[in-house]
């Protein structure tokens, strides 16, 4: 047994966000995404089968959800759950700085 | 849906390990750890029902397995996943600053 360490292994260039499974379990995926700038299409909304639970520890971000107005920030340490089906997406995300997110995604 | 931050809400003096679960989902509880010296008493074993990822995200600790000799040195970023029943144990923790450590509890 081993550790690893998630701010290792990031490209200095993304052209695109970056996303890892580190680690898989029962009912549980665990991923690294960094993105630089990147942010969901317009008009675009996820919708996942799954859970997510996501934390910024690293750079900033910001989600807006299809049902609100407003959009959340997100910094370092910032988290907030997700539940499956709850359309949201990802209005930006800092051009200048890598923005290094964890996601729990979970079964419902 | 507001999110919040993982680093607020840190007590200054840690006379103990302060353990808060920050998320419950199906099948999957989400914990924040934060020590600052402590370690487990001498011959203690953690042997848990539940399998725990853990990364931690401040400061630094290091971990040990009943079998094997080897101390695993933990810092920012160090992520390691520890079975169901496999016994550890916190050998020490940084005492001059705060080790944050996220544990994801997940059922076997």
């Amino acid at each position: 047994m081993k550790p690893e360490n998630l701010f290792t292994g990031i490209p200095a260039e993304l052209s695109e966000e970056l996303l890892t499974t580190i680690h898989r379990g029962d009912g549980v995926r665990i991923e690294r995404i960094v993105s630089q700038g990147q942010s969901s299409p317009q008009g675009f909304w996820y919708n996942q089968d799954e859970n997510e639970w996501i934390i910024v520890l690293e750079g900033s971000a910001a989600i807006e959800f299809e049902e609100g107005t407003e959009v959340l920030e997100l910094h370092r340490g910032s988290y907030l759950n997700i539940p499956a089906h709850v359309r949201h997406r990802v209005a930006w995300t800092d051009p200048h700085q890598k923005t290094v997110w964890l996601a729990i995604h979970y079964r419902t």
